[in-house]
């Protein structure tokens, strides 16, 4: 690792954000209509996977397993073995729960990239909360889900009216990696599985040398 | 009931918010073309069957049901028996009606969700006048419908440009929910109704236990 | 019932056409990414309550119900409580199923119309075997549904290759009712129940009588 | 005119084609989902104005006028106020009606144009029919309306399957015209009424000479 | 006239608003691809109605009519034989042209409502232009038209930026009508002719009475 | 040249095929709501200059150029100056001049590959007259352009009904070139030019050279 | 395995078919507008995944796999590392490669699938020459792509025109599987692989037992 | 030139603007799905022949050109041969690269037009940090390309939070232009070369005079 990765201006770092997960239930993925299935899943492991490489505090939350939203994805679980799992009892909005407030405060983290099913209750309502507590709030528009495109954009201008930004995994992971040298292959790998187009970019190139 | 509802942090509560129906008229219905005819019925309902859950106060205002206009969706009239229905004689705008105003104010809630026919005239006057007048104002937009994708999209900035936050039903019965602990099968019964990809899971979740 | 039904000319009538309902089951429908989850329950109860109407035999299957298909729609199982429910065995094909063409040829039916989930899968496979059986077969187009929309237009160039006519459950109802002097306020109340529009001007004609 | 129209080679002729127009009420229109209601108007009155144009024979029918479909659209009335408005008493598909076939055949015309509402039942129904009378029968898209896209694709294979030609007005008009030597600011007008990209063209060109 | 028209309170009223119609030329009608030919010349005409309806000054400007752009569209000369046209010498933005500034000032109102082609700059220039001068301005999104929804999206954002409220012809004619007690047939007959769905109402209703 | 182009078997070859380009007039352009304005130049560029690599006979045909249809894109005159350029007087569908089918005649050629404005009547009406004529006749979709997509879809159906095969010009290109080994950069410039895709392909390869 | 395959009725058998995948070259890809980047691999290596499964005779070709198409997408490769590699000298239709048609015939199969990039040439010209030599033929067009939905829609037409089956590849999963209880967990990992939706399903399920 | 270009009022003015292009690079354009590769390239081309024109300076940007990414879009390079090409070692966001910000600095502009590949990484992250730094920043939308609409509108949002109009290349040329007879045929060879409907326009118009 031969460069510096500097301090923040406003992006994202790998010193000061955190990663909430909320509801990304096996069951509530079927209640999406603004991503294909494909589409989502692969949002998901995207940006799961660029928190887990840059080591980013991770908070997970479900509501209601044991009912119809189903367990949590387990390819989650198995990424972050030991990331706190708040099991809601019943809170809608996760900020609503003391234990999920508190594991975002035992991060120590003041930004928090927002991801979970579906956008416009599990994602919008965290966020929004979040928001007024003091946070610098991301959400992850490509990790999560709703029901239509019509409730996506009403929420991403319900967002952005109460301050919480927008985004896209690539995006996050681009703030958080700063400058391709501190990659040892981490990002790159995570590229060519969540992007087939940039997969093939890599092969066609490969091929060549 | 065994949590507590919390007090709003600028969110929707059951004691804070009133829901104003305008001009959801049968002819009216039939200008819609941002919606297909099921969702937008589908979205009505599914807010107003929350309002009534959560006792919420409901005004209902029509424009010269005599005329092309029709009368009022019949499910909406037999939901609110008791509530205010206020037949405005002219007024475009429903908050230049003093009888609809006053209606409002004797609900003495200072947050109002607005929906009705059509998004850009009938929901945007009237919400953007109430922001006005200091309220708290959310407009509901898949329970209101306007001519094309282009006006919708139009009227989403114009409202965010006037304070009035666009939204969604499912994130009002979130906001209003608060925790499912306080559901005695109410909310999960409009769930079921008007998210038919939430009927399913239940249906396989209840068949397995 | 003051007009004759006539005999068919190639024509869907209540005499010669049976319905079969192939895998309608409540998981299978989280597959479907061609029509919105609303969009597609109306369908499949608009045929299922026009072939009710219309006293047509009609033939129920699904395909592992206690797996992750789920159980039948049990709307379907309320609808047709006498109709036959083969729990295929594995067979992917109905058709395939001995079981499945005997409760067919026992309706003594000539005329089938398949609805189904998935599309390309449960309803083109048997559609397309029926009719090389030497039925005359109408795959119900929106009471059935896929993953995309792609898949679907690939499917209605392949049935019409093998001769079987893609149709809906709209046009079906009307090839069955042949005159509305037939009805008593059945396939009116049809249409009222699953076509808002219409029940919409239904509404706004009877304001005005 | 000082160009000759030639014999039918399969296209459509002034002397061989006749307009059957089928419930263009104005209740109906409120169902259609494939266009918006604009489009539709434009192509109704388009396709009219050219059947008017040449004098071809046209055969109006409607359902129920005094019912919820709503009466004749009062343009259609006005442009052929000596047409055989054929009021169905009740049969669905306008073939069904012996009135209806009268009015037809005392045209003397073997070329049937059907434009209607909804595309999927009162256009295909009585095409498919007429077709299988021996008709050559074209089905005018866009002066038909259906409640949504996936209809409308299900109808145009299956209207191909039944051997009736879907086109749309301007092919009409352009194949009954032959000549542009033949106008006399006939379809020229129309052109510029119904396709106002055409009359911009009219008007540059106009401003130029 | 039994209704008062209040004073504004932030909304378009007859006595404030001025329409502002730039580059409306036929030519350039041919660089849409935002709307259908027959969306836009429809929402040019109801816009321009509605302003000759409220007695609107309206100022109309070209840019080199004798070039490829073309002639202004000619119905809108007609509508407004008395308003100002500038024909601008070269200047893009209609508000560098003195002459157009000092039509407007000399209109005496505050409130601009802006249209044209295309969106992106003769609508978006002159409408940020005079918000930076002081006006309250409005851009009637569907009565201009740019090259794609792309750059209709991205105008929209950039004139919500500065200050600009994108608005809707039918949106614009409520506020200025504020009452229906108001109207003499005139709204309702500019309804009746731009909004097709509207005037289908009225036909059924009228048929009924 | 080192590879043989085999006799055809059903494809175009480039000793049997002629291309005909019907009505490419720069004010018919404007007409076109089916491709952007970019996509159909870069068809018809594409679809002349496969043309000319491979010495096709070519007719050209107009419609009243002093007119509003405005002249011939000058790019193919230029491209092809002693082909014959037939100037209709007044026929639509261009197999109703006898000076048009001389031309295609002469070429010798049995297979004929047509392309132009619009497709639902210049190019479709040309088409199946060619078809019934007895010719092998292929529509260039990418080349061609029409007022709407449903009018697009309605004609490709109607193209196969009269058995005329819809293709695209890289399709044509594939056919007529046979083996790449026949090219001497010809067609691969070609693919350079109007496939950015396939451009960024080449410039990325040439690079790591 | 205790039920039986039984012969093929026109449908492809694991005894009977054979897959040709056409030049999947990761410079291709690039090329590809029908399709996202992620749904068109996630078809192909369902597609091949379900080949390898069933045991399916496999050809493989490519066209100039060091220059800018760029080498086989490299998991073809490893998963059939013995199936022949037909690298093309220059032939565009793989059909004129004799090499090539010589291990289809090999493969002693006559029910041939086809995929590839670009649908409308490599697949297209391939498999309408694999029909014209008596093959029965399927397109698979979820496994194959092209460079917008226009040209995917036209090849559509013209597969069908020419005898070519379109089909997707769970359909052909489901041909080949005919019966569940013939697996062993092969096309359930296969659809849990590359039908997210499904493998929620599955997860749910299994997270109750 | 007998017109005066005035000062800045927010405006992009020929003075105070600079041109950032950021990974212009052939393989990085495989990776876009909100523009058609056609028209992408054109609307790069446009913008960059603009800035040409009115001799902004410009800043050539590139992430290791000898990898996937591939080298910079040749056309830029030959358009801007003195234009600083700062070939990042690693950075993501250029303004990370101190390289890249003294180039910007040294243009001694304080309005910055920012364009590249991927709108969400490379543009926004670049853009937001020149905002953040104290300059007035506009990203040109259609000269630069993302994964999918739904990112690009994520980013834009997310843009104007951060302060940074979004804009398209042809308002751009229009505030530097701001009056056409400051022209010498140099703004409108682009725009023909562009915009083809504009050129039509152009072609039909000079035929005529």
């Amino acid at each position: 690792m031969n460069a510096v990765r500097e301090k923040s201006d406003n992006r994202l770092t790998v010193d000061t954000a955190a990663l909430l997960m909320v509801d990304h239930q096996t069951g509530l993925f079927s209640l999406v209509g603004d991503h294909t299935p494909g589409e989502l899943r692969s949002g998901v492991l995207a940006l799961a996977s660029t928190a887990r490489l840059f080591k980013l505090p991770v908070v997970l939350s479900t509501s209601v397993e044991k009912g119809p939203n189903g367990p949590l994805m387990p390819e989650l679980r198995k990424m972050f073995p030991k990331a706190p799992l708040i099991m809601r009892k019943g809170e809608i909005n996760a900020w609503d729960s003391e234990e999920f407030v508190k594991a975002v405060k035992k991060t120590g983290r003041k930004q928090l990239i927002v991801a979970g099913l579906v956008t416009d209750v599990c994602v919008a309502e965290a966020a929004l909360s979040a928001a007024r507590a003091g946070y610098q709030v991301f959400a992850a528009m490509d990790a999560s889900g709703t029901t239509s495109w019509g409730v996506r954009e009403t929420t991403v201008a319900r967002l952005a009216m109460g301050g919480v930004t927008p985004i896209n995994w690539f995006a996050i992971a681009s703030q958080l990696m700063r400058d391709w040298r501190n990659d040892e292959q981490g990002l790159m790998a995570i590229l060519a599985e969540y992007m087939p187009a940039y997969r093939n970019l890599i092969t066609s190139h490969q091929s060549k040398s």
